[in-house]
Order: C-alpha cells, then sequence, then structure tokens
C-alpha cells in the first residue's frame, strides 16, 4: 500500500467508550481515520437498522487527535452505511469496530453490534475487522491489545480479504501481554440457555429481565472459545453467505 | 409423528399482521399452537436482543380460534427466547416466523427480524421456518400461500432438519396461485445501495432516513432472486456457524 490507508472506525458501545478510542489511537498510526460511531451503547442489536425512525449523524470532538468524529443515532450498522453513502466521498480501504467490552466469540457473532458493523462493511466490499476483548468492564486494560490490533490491521491492509470474509478477533482477558500467540479457529458451536428473571412494576405489572448462561456444546480444539480459554487470541474469518451449502442435494431430494 | 406436534408461531410484524395470522390458521390444522410474538411491528431488527432494558409478555386473544397468545415488547430472537425458557413447559416440535409483509431473500436474512426469529429457534435445537411474501402491503393477500405452507411445515415436521439449519421460504407476489413450483435455492449475492434522505427537522436540525435501492450483483440461476424473479417459491437452508472455513487455510497460511 503506497499512500496513507483511509481507514472508518465504528462500535457497538458507544464513541465515548474506552474501546474505541484505543482502537482510533491504533488507527491513526497506520492511517487517515473517520470514526462514525452510536451516540450510546448498542450492545446486543444484532444487525439491526433504523427503517422506520430518523437517524441522526454530527460531527464531534471526543478527544484530541487527527481523526474526524461523528455521533450517529443508529445501530451500528446505520453507522458504516452512513459512512459509506453519507459522510465519505471515497471507499474506505479498512473498517475496524470495537474494541468491544465483552466477548463476540462463538454464537455471540450472530447477536453483537460490533460484528454487525464488520459484516455491513464487508458486504459493502471493505476490507473490516471486529475486535472484542473478553472484559465487559467499562475499565478495562486495552493498552497491551494496541500493537497485535495494529498488526492485524497491516496484515490486512496488505493481503486483503476475500469477497465476502470479514475477521473476529477476540482477546482474552489475561493479566500481562502473556498471549500464547494467534490462532486461526472456527467459531465454536455453543449456545446461552436462558433464566429470565421476573420482576413486578410499582405498577404491580409483571415484567421480565433477559439472563443466562453460556454453554460451550463443542470440544473441539480448533474452536474460538478453545484458544480464548487457553491464552490465545481467536481469529475466526466471517462470511455472509448463510446458506447452509451442504444441505442443498439432502433438501433437493425430499422432492418438494 | 403420531400425537399433535406443539408449534411455536412469530413475527416481526407485529402480532395483529395479517401474515401471522394467515400463519396461525394454517398451524391450528396441523398442531397445538402457541403464538409469542412482537407487540409492535419489528422490521430490520436483525438478531437484535434486549439486554438493557425491561420485557413485557401478557397473555392476549387476537382472534378466535385454539391458540394460545403472547404479545411480547421484545424483538423477534426475544420472542422465542421467551417461549422456550419462560412460557413453555416442553420444547416446540416446530417454529414457524411469519408471514413477513415483504421480501427476506439474499442478503435480507441478515436484516430480517423474521429469520432471527427461526435462526434463535436453530440454535435451540428447534426445527424452523421462516415465510415471507414478497409484497409489503398491510392489505397483501395471503390465501393462496397456505397451501404451500401446510405442505413445507408437515414435510419439516416428519423429516426434520439437521443440527445447525433452518429454512427461508419467500415466496413470489403473483395474481393467483401460479406458482411454476418450489426451488431449493442458495442465497443470492446481492447487496442494497444506500441513499440517505436528508431532511431538517423544525428546530432546524439535520436528519436523515436510511433509503436505497437492491442491486442483484448474482447472475446464478441457482439463487432465491433468480427463483423468485421466475415465479418459484424460493427455499434456503440457512445455517448460523458464520466461520468462512474456506478461508481458514489461507488465513493458517498469513502465520500471524
Amino acid at each position: 500500500m503506497q499512500k496513507r490507508p483511509l481507514i472508518l472506525v465504528t462500535n457497538d458501545d458507544g464513541i465515548t467508550a474506552p474501546g474505541i478510542r484505543t482502537l482510533i489511537s491504533v488507527m491513526n498510526e497506520i492511517g487517515d481515520v473517520i470514526v462514525i460511531a452510536p451516540d450510546s451503547p448498542q450492545s446486543g442489536m444484532g444487525h439491526a437498522i433504523t427503517l422506520d425512525s430518523t437517524i441522526y449523524c454530527d460531527a464531534v470532538t471526543i478527544d484530541e487527535g487527527p481523526q474526524l468524529e461523528y455521533r450517529c443515532s443508529g445501530t451500528p450498522a446505520d453507522c458504516v452505511k452512513m459512512a459509506i453513502s453519507e459522510i465519505l466521498n471515497k471507499k474506505p480501504d479498512l473498517c475496524v469496530s470495537g474494541v468491544n467490552h465483552g466477548a463476540n466469540s462463538s454464537i455471540n457473532v450472530i447477536y453483537s453490534g460490533t460484528m454487525s458493523a464488520a459484516v455491513e462493511a464487508g458486504i459493502e466490499g471493505i476490507p473490516a475487522i471486529g475486535f472484542s476483548l473478553l472484559d465487559y468492564s467499562w475499565n478495562a486494560k486495552f493498552d497491551h491489545l494496541k500493537k497485535h490490533i495494529k498488526s492485524l490491521a497491516l496484515n490486512v491492509l496488505e493481503r486483503g480479504l476475500p469477497d465476502g470474509v470479514v475477521l473476529n478477533v477476540n482477546f482474552p482477558k489475561i493479566a500481562g501481554d502473556d498471549f500464547k500467540g494467534i490462532k486461526i479457529c472456527r467459531q465454536a458451536r455453543a449456545n446461552w440457555v436462558e433464566e429470565f428473571d421476573k420482576r413486578v412494576n410499582p405498577q404491580g405489572k409483571e415484567y421480565y429481565w433477559l439472563t443466562g448462561k453460556f454453554i460451550n456444546l463443542d470440544r473441539g480444539e480448533d474452536t474460538d472459545l478453545w484458544a480464548l480459554n487457553n491464552n490465545y487470541i481467536a481469529v475466526v474469518p466471517v462470511g455472509f453467505d448463510l446458506t447452509a451449502h451442504h444441505f442443498l442435494p439432502s433438501l433437493n431430494n425430499w422432492k418438494l
């Protein structure tokens, strides 16, 4: 890559989250940075888009640095659409999303606003990476991730990604920088067993909070959960052709 | 299947939408029906779940029939979680979602609340089908779909679906019942080119509406878009292992 790349940065925890501030500081070392991120937390938004409501998008200054920043009232996927169609006058060379405060490994990729932004960029033909740290705390430590984020971003800028593929990168929560290395993985087969916490509101009406336990059903040592449990940085290539190709022949035999 | 199956019905257009009322009437012919559906339209919600807010879920009667019904303030994915963890005392034999007012073919499967409900059921190990009609009108005609919906549901109940696979069924909009047949398809590679409609609110502040044009980039005759354009009912088997398995070997060669 000859000239400085144009890099779009977004997330789902909101534009002021420490995770995205870390990501911005790393991307400023690599290229020209535009940030378009939600004005409020959007965790669990999946690939939601705003169809029936209005979207605001305003230039803001959050902290010092060369980046240009916009805060957007929409979802993470909206932010990427807004960036590409309205704010930027050329296609970015890279889109990075995160660093998410909390895991987006395994089935969580489906619920994740962080990854939906990366996937949305991928749909638009932009190389994209979602980054997440297995630490939900607002005050999580991100500094030790910087060199790994920079290396992964430079690799993707240099090599590109095939059409229809983005990367999902999860960092284990460990003290210091004692990562065992980077593992290329598949998404583990795991799911949530929900437990709704039923309560009664001050008006006497029942309501619920969604809670749950995460259950790993997958014993494979080639999965993101295995890698994270063994202190590796997990990198999963993620696609958005949801066709279950392996089942096409059998389904054809149903003679519907 | 010996005894009457237990069938969970949901959607994303809301519990009073004509599309779900059609689906309920067909399922009442096949099994014991429980409806848990959003209390308001949830189109474009993708796989969003409610993490930071409360959820209400109340028994209601919308129209006559043997079905039990609950309206839920959450997303389509929340409705399925609520059904399985809180309302039902056994796992349903089938989950059907829809009939959506509008297409969920191609990349729209990612944005679709209808399909996210079916996928959520699939994650929970329940055979599931999402149904959509290529007609956004609230007053769309659904009666001519009934025999096809019944046949597909009976086939899935009889044969089951493999772990990790649900069905995405789209009906073309044609006059009468002149479907050419059912085509088993893959998801077409297509996307939206967004055009944000920029306006000024009464307080003088700029805001946007998300609009766009749908572009088919895929010339294949084995896609859902080809089938629908040629008056076939399109059936795509959909998975939720998003790993881009074909790119794993190349990514390993990056030696990260």
